[in-house]
């Protein structure tokens, strides 16, 4: 459970956090996305991660609808040694982490990768480099000093967006 | 304690998780960002976060130097009832989050908010819309559906830079 003021309730990164707000869970995620992992014994193998607890972070994606779980095929129609096994396959809510899970990488590369990135995500079959970035409608990309706020929008109730307002016209008068 | 596998840890995304990864800490770099807190007060009134809890969480983001602590200054020449109070300000590798912390808002918006979005981030005095994406650099901004893909870097071990790389090529050849 997470904030018990309405402020902390009503926002878009609390609830990214209530579907993904466990540390395993990101990497399940990434590992899906990035290294083909579908199988639970291909999750289990490259993260290392106690089967219980695999088991509950996977079951807790089916049912936000991140994943879907698709039933092995029979081994007589398969062929090799994972004829069978169940799969996790992303669905398209999931797969529109990847900005996030990108950007949460390149913060890591930044200031937390002394041997330099681990990892380069790439565009049309690695031959393009991609990064995540704050794009402006109409400026186009921004860069890190760019000053970006926050106003606010058309699910927040009246009383928080007046004080959000009332910071934004004080910021610009001054 | 995350991942007990090498491939779990050399990661940029593990590694930025050891700093944030804690629901609470996304959420005080939030208001630091986005809603002028400087002062312990003003977190823990917007968040209503149990005053140990929010000091334990900043002690630890002062200590990753994501934040920077200022003594409050003298009563004497300082004017208000925050006169002397300690404020929390962020440093380059905090401010650094902004892109991360837009798009996880993103994925909120998209998927997990019924009344819509709570917040919009704007650029120029909240005149121009801003959203996080993936920029290529030869393609320019790429929408939702491009291909992306994790090559080794200069900081992946050979052994794990060599299963990837096998990966891609399997999947260029198919």
């Amino acid at each position: 459970m997470l904030g018990n003021t309405y402020e902390s309730q009503v926002c878009s990164i609390s609830r990214t956090l209530e579907v993904y707000g466990e540390r395993w869970t990101f990497l399940i995620m990434r590992n899906a996305l990035f290294a083909d992992s579908t199988r639970f014994v291909d999750f289990q193998r490259s993260l290392g991660i106690a089967t219980n607890v695999l088991s509950a972070r996977l079951d807790h994606l089916v049912n936000e609808h991140v994943m879907e779980r698709i039933a092995g095929a029979d081994a007589a129609t398969s062929s090799g040694a994972a004829a069978g096994a169940t799969r996790y396959r992303m669905t398209p809510r999931g797969r529109d982490l990847v900005t996030a899970l990108v950007a949460l990488t390149q913060w890591g590369d930044s200031w937390a990768a002394p041997d330099g990135a681990p990892v380069l995500y790439t565009h049309r079959a690695g031959a393009h480099p991609v990064r995540a970035a704050l794009v402006c409608d109409e400026c186009g990309v921004l860069d890190a000093s760019a000053d970006v706020e926050a106003l606010p929008g058309p699910g927040m109730p009246n009383h928080l967006a007046e004080r959000l307002l009332a910071r934004h016209e004080a910021r610009v008068a001054s």
